[in-house]
């Protein structure tokens, strides 16, 4: 496939021909060629250059400007435009229009306004989608076609009277009856039931604004749904036209959006558009967290679930800021440093956004790698050498992210989570005390969605956990299960298995379908109350800090407590419970897994620094191998690795051992 | 009547029989009495299953279910179900929904959406009610009634247009013509006239969302009017049906509503809905706050206003805990402490909330005695021991709770401080200031309303204590001064008297129609500043703390000034004047009751620790006398009461004196 | 002109006789200039006293009052009634009502509900004004006449259909064509371009409730010229009846509004609105900040800006308190602070806010001179005093306050502000810090509007900063090179000069037009990140705090870096260019000007304490001169003062020399 799995590590760059003087363009591309960049990415908020009048076609502006980029030798990416509808067309078609719970219709001005479902919008961006295909996809410099741009982003719920009526259709599908979809959504609870289809609507404002959660759950589904379908309608006109070789993506992670279905089932692999900067933005910067730019390791973990290979369409190489956002430009260094970041975690290609800043418009805070004036400066001469670095990194494009460790997510436990205080406060902590853990021990893991993996895709891993799956399948019971008994190890948290797949509480003994596997029954469970804070356990000599929720265990049919609760009304019973199964072991916890407990856990189950052989590395210091061995200081100050062995720097070709200093935010290679 | 007043103290719970297999209810009433608990409470949400569609009525269901109760020998208080309208109500009459202020119509999906006003709403509770009462009034396990549920739970504003309609005719009915109507709201300010009264309307939206706090109060007062109208409705039904010596009554209190009305027109008796675990939640929560679940001491004292004897229609038994709040469970010793600080306060029936947990719904996480999967357990244990305990208690059951200090409050004073940041400033702080240092030095006191006593209520108080009566009429003043007059020592605090009954302020003199009692004049006063924050007065050797707001004072009428600020510009001025009238006394403070203040207050007026002689008890110990002696610890840790007398234990039947041991969260109950 | 220029310094107060019993106005104003006041503004809500119902006159009540006023031989300003219009009209005719941008439509109940471009308001406002001017305008106490009442005050946003149609129109006649309007609009970003008129909408709800920033910059614009024609339309027929000699004008300064427009187009002078215990509310009080009430030197700054001679239409006599709002009143000492406060910045006229606190509305907490009971209290003494300190101040009134400073300001950069986080930031802080620093220095400043002035409004200053100037014209850039080559300094801070007139960013080398001036080129430029917080540069020996925003720069054509960073990856980048062009000097600093960089340069360029040889006084005392020398104790405590020379205390009549101790809030003019 062109740029992904092609053996050779490229660079490109977000380009819009519209917003420049046409003259410009050859000089533009020209430049980019010689700093490294060989693809370019338009078109995709261009609808009006193509049909600026409903049903009035003309091609000539993309023509001429594939036209340039043919002579350069410039490779394109070209998209389809539905994520900015023109004003003509919502003005004629209000019913395209998204609008909010009160019903508030969104307007022209910003972007991403419309709604899948109306057969309006579905039909103009087929013809319009059918349209560009049949004109442009001979064109011997396009090398894929991005759909739509970053679906669900901004606004991931959709209230449109279209919307409603796709509902109902969605859920007339999933359960047929009413009778079933009361029974789903427990609508006994508060006189809910539904006796005609009509009654039932999306979620609506209500006094306190809250509905029926399992209600809300389908919601979220259906928007999926949703999105899916939509990309779906255009990848399929997309694929009659497409020439042999170019591929189909779409870009970013938004939510309310089962990224893996749409990868499955519309694209080639998934695009992912990475600003590490945002970590000064949305309210996520705080003084006393350190990991900042290094959290989009996580993020890039996340792609990997869906692509183990993939491209990064837009690569953060200016300040990023809208009107309402400032942030700093990045520091020499860090476009390298998050460059290498990308691909250490699985991106051949690495596209940055955008080539010159955007003099007007929303967006005109967005830096690119140029300024206003398009000028060179000192991030494009910083372009230029990575594109050199990348030249020399042979056997990374096309190879796998090692990784021994595996955490298991879910889109059921994670929508849930939205409309669930309980889940989601338990969700974010040990996500995030995984994620630093595992950075601060040099453990690479990855993210395996359960609801889209086989029986056999765990087999790989040494250490597995699934933190809180509340929301648990027979199915997904049964991979588990296979897991542990091929020599395993499973570590699970609190609140495991006590829901059906509508989030619908079982009735059995906790944990459910679990109980059997986990040898655990757990009479008694609490959220620990805010002026309690830690409730401590011991683990052997370990001294555990147990927060926010804990269930209290007992072992059951062979299993052993492994760890109890030291302190409180509960002091002596099981915070932690171990069996064994087949030939492997799985581990219930009764609470959740901080940084500090997760890193017990990785010690204590021989997980944590498995390259500890090859390299010591200080806390500030990611290591990853993807075919080479990738060592990033996300820190302004110079640090010091140890490698205890010879290795090839591949950026200088020279052999390397014992203590090396690495200046802030500098990146080595090594061959390993 | 039954439950109440019975000479007998006894616990419920609430079931939900329409949540659970029918096969099971036999087992679970079973289970329910061998533990104790001898009525369940049932049917609050089940319209759909007595009409499932409009006009087709089927009683089947709670037939069966009343079968099984009156087989296993359990009582049952019914409800009427208006608190959650069927779907196919709302659809096909969606003028009975209520409305937010900018007009978005609440929908299907929670509860409570419905509005009072609307006359199709009312013709349909009317009818399901008088359907529900025919058909069931007669069963002799039944032995009392609920009308809906927790009237203005959730949202207390209303502005639909049945609201709307139903708000002119309220105004017409009070004040007759549009020129009494506008004197009443003073709309000469701003030119805000009205010349017809279509021109009147529900507060709405306007630039910085105030409007004319006049016609705030009046729409405040029409909204309770409305939920009173609304629950007399059923109850004039219920009346013509039900058994002798069945009840009427209603559950919990809530804002923008006159329960005190509501109880005198249409209830035997409140009932009270007690979740101290709710400190917890709803930003309830600071850390240096001690008094937590003690706090419902307060809540309970307002529901004795009310009802000297009363009900707990729902008795925390689990976490609290809707999707957006998390709570632990109670510890143990928690259900004992709250089930005993009702009973203290004068409840002789408590029911729990709820038998099991809902496995679905939006209060899945509002558990109940037993968790989901229905087990014994822990909670259930305990209240069998409750129930043991209550055996023990003879003399409490009837009896009155002790107090010689009264707080005064009024309606109008409350819905006044709704809108009126000043007032409620003042109201919270005294409000919350009187009750600390009342439980600090254990001095039970009673909430009295004025605007619901005669003259003769307050005879009995030593100390009354009337903070900010802002809004005062002759008839109120009256009640005061014949109280003094008898005898009585009444404290006035600053603000008082300074508005009529439209909340129109006095152009007399302040404070108004109490200026000749309290011998005040107040001829300048003023917000503190925050940074001035605190400015000292002396009252004789004590120092006051007055803060927020200083009234300041000279002596008229033969009054003397008692204390005098020591402070600023107005140092010299009078703080506090003390005039005597009659027998009694009058003293005028010219700030807010803090703690420390409403400490002093009590100890130079003789009123503090009045069982001084009997029991000596630390902070954290609230001490109660209501035919026993209550002694409760609301700290986890040990405490060390003295007894200066030997009290039999009602408990354990045993004699104690000198100090005792109470572990954390315990109880004690004696003779007095 | 009456009251202003007149050579005589006066006093005034509000009054509102549809408020009082029409007996009381003779002995109110009797006492009132028996206290000095001189003047009464009346009539600003009274429409329904004129007009109480549609096309019905009634001009009675007024000429009753006017009768009483000159028999008692006070002035008055007359309002028209626009503000607040009746109920009756606004429910016979909705569309005059203003909006929010979802479509919620203001209703009757609050005061500023309309919107100013409905035809059939300016209709009947224009009848209204009409017929008042033609029947008062030739009474002989009338002196003056306002318009409306705080022209935006609230609410400064407008969403009314109304609008929509005007929005328009002032878009095609300052557009002509869409085209023009795409290109200003850079609606070539996000396929914004709009194809037909009815497509342009005022901003309206989108996903994340962003629009394209130019667009909302063109709101902004569009919002003021609605209310400066809405002005005009009034002003324009008042002219046709006014007296000689009285004045037209309005009262207050709000957002969305080019008030020097307004004054130009329509009134004589601006009054200002001064109440500077605002500082206790809106958010605006914190703890760490001395200036408070003294911030509102800056304010009347603005006003003098418009106006050189004002008056002061409501200035602070009681507690400021809506219902949502508690401030204290004004101690002793501060309403003769404030109110020389106003004088020295250029007041002639002081019209206190009210007489008489109302006893019902809104502002029932909105305290006058008077409280609810109307006797003679502390601030009306305070009054008097006032009234006789002001008849020795001879050679105040109709003078000039002195400035060698001069702060620059436009309303394009502040409009674009609003929208836009980078510019609010920076401003909201060289604003601020200039301002401090000139107090603490006690150097007296002028604002002045750039887009309101000519080529030599600035020769008389010796200093001029223009802070943050994104947007800049060719015509500005002209005025500041004038400036500059006559001798002047001109100081400029970074992001200066990105911008054209419609926000878009010029793509010429930074800062753009005025990189020649300046000598400076920016190659780069950064937020400085929150984890960074202050980055050091170095000017001479003095030590730079640089924050917030860092232009990197570069010196040019002969100028030099003045300073250069001293810290992070641009350590050596120029962080001060000063450049030479004729007789002058510019300076370009790349970062903000917080309090303490504002004195460094207020020093190095010989600007601060230009009173130092007659007068040295501490920070908490402001100096000024206009006409006498003004010194002003902001503090409540004692604070000492040492003239250098003799100076006559006007208020004694005393010379005074060497140190003199002003108590807390005291005030003293002397001759200068």
């Amino acid at each position: 496939m062109n740029l992904i799995g092609e053996h050779r590590l490229s660079l490109g760059v977000c380009y819009y021909p519209e917003h420049w003087q046409e003259d410009e363009w050859e000089k533009d591309l020209q430049r980019m060629l010689e700093n490294g960049i060989r693809t370019v990415r338009i078109a995709e908020f261009a609808w009006n250059r193509i049909e600026p009048e409903e049903g009035v076609f003309d091609y000539s502006f993309f023509d001429r400007f594939l036209d340039v980029a043919e002579k350069a030798g410039m490779q394109v990416i070209f998209c389809t435009p539905t994520a900015t509808p023109p004003a003509w067309l919502t003005k004629k078609y209000p019913e395209v229009l998204n609008a909010t719970m009160e019903g508030v219709v969104y307007q022209h001005g910003f972007r991403r306004h419309y709604n899948y479902n109306s057969p309006k919008y579905q039909e103009l961006s087929r013809r319009i989608v059918g349209r560009i295909a049949a004109h442009y996809a001979s064109r011997p410099c396009i090398v894929g076609w991005q759909i739509d741009n970053e679906f669900n982003c901004e606004v991931a719920e959709f209230y449109s009277d279209c919307d409603v009526a796709a509902f109902r259709e969605f859920l007339k599908k999933k359960y047929g009856t009413l009778d079933a979809l009361n029974k789903a959504w427990g609508t006994v609870f508060w006189n809910q039931t539904y006796t005609a289809w009509d009654e039932v609507d999306v979620p609506r404002a209500t006094p306190t604004g809250r509905v029926n959660p399992h209600r809300k759950l389908d919601f979220y589904r259906f928007i999926s749904d949703s999105a899916c379908r939509f990309a779906k309608i255009q990848s399929d006109i997309l694929r009659r036209y497409v020439k042999k070789g170019d591929f189909i993506t779409t870009n970013g992670i938004f939510g309310n959006l089962d990224s893996h279905r749409m990868t499955e089932e519309s694209l080639d692999f998934m695009m992912y558009d990475s600003y590490p900067n945002f970590s000064y933005c949305h309210g996520l910067y705080h003084k006393e967290d350190p990991t900042k730019d290094r959290n989009w390791s996580k993020h890039l973990s996340e792609v990997r679930s869906i692509s183990p290979l993939f491209g990064i369409m837009e690569q953060q190489s200016g300040a990023n800021g809208s009107m309402e956002m400032m942030a700093p430009v990045p520091r020499p260094g860090q476009m390298t440093l998050w460059t290498m970041q990308s691909i250490a975690h699985g991106a051949d290609f690495v596209s940055y956004f955008r080539w010159r800043t955007a003099t007007m418009g929303t967006e005109m805070y967005w830096h690119g790698i140029l300024d206003y004036s398009g000028r060179d400066n000192r991030r494009l001469a910083e372009v230029k050498e990575i594109s050199e670095k990348l030249d020399c990194m042979k056997g990374v494009a096309g190879s796998r992210y090692e990784a021994k460790v595996a955490v298991l997510r879910d889109y059921d436990n994670s929508w849930n989570g939205q409309a669930d205080v309980w889940q989601r406060k338990l969700d974010e902590t040990s996500i995030w005390g995984l994620f630093q853990a595992c950075q601060y021990t040099h453990t690479p893991y990855d993210y395996v969605y359960i609801d889209h993996c086989g029986k056999k895709e765990l087999d790989p891993y040494q250490v597995v956990f699934y933190p809180h799956g509340a929301i648990l399948t027979k199915e997904r019971a049964e991979i588990l299960r296979h897991y542990v008994e091929q020599g395993g190890t499973l570590v699970l948290g609190c609140r495991t298995a006590f829901k059906d797949i509508h989030g619908i509480c079982v009735t059995d003994p906790l944990p459910g379908l679990l109980r059997e596997l986990a040898g655990v029954d757990i009479p008694e469970y609490t959220v620990v109350a805010p002026d309690t804070g830690v409730v401590k356990a011991k683990w052997g000599d370990t001294e555990l800090d147990t927060m926010l929720f804990n269930d209290q265990l007992t072992a059951v049919d062979g299993a052993e407590v492994a760890a109890e609760y030291t302190d409180g009304y509960y002091r002596g019973a099981g915070a932690l419970v171990c069996n064994h199964a087949g030939e492997g072991s799985v581990y219930y916890y009764g609470s959740v897994f901080t940084a500090d407990v997760a890193q017990i856990f990785l010690e204590k189950l021989g997980a944590a620094e498995p390259y500890a052989k090859m390299i010591e590395a200080p806390e500030e210091v990611e290591v990853a191998v993807r075919g080479c061995l990738f060592v990033l200081n996300y820190s302004g100050e110079e640090k010091v690795i140890t490698l205890h062995q010879k290795l090839r720097n591949v950026y200088t070709g020279k052999e390397e051992t014992g203590a090396q200093t690495l200046s802030g935010y500098e990146t080595r290679v090594y061959e390993s």
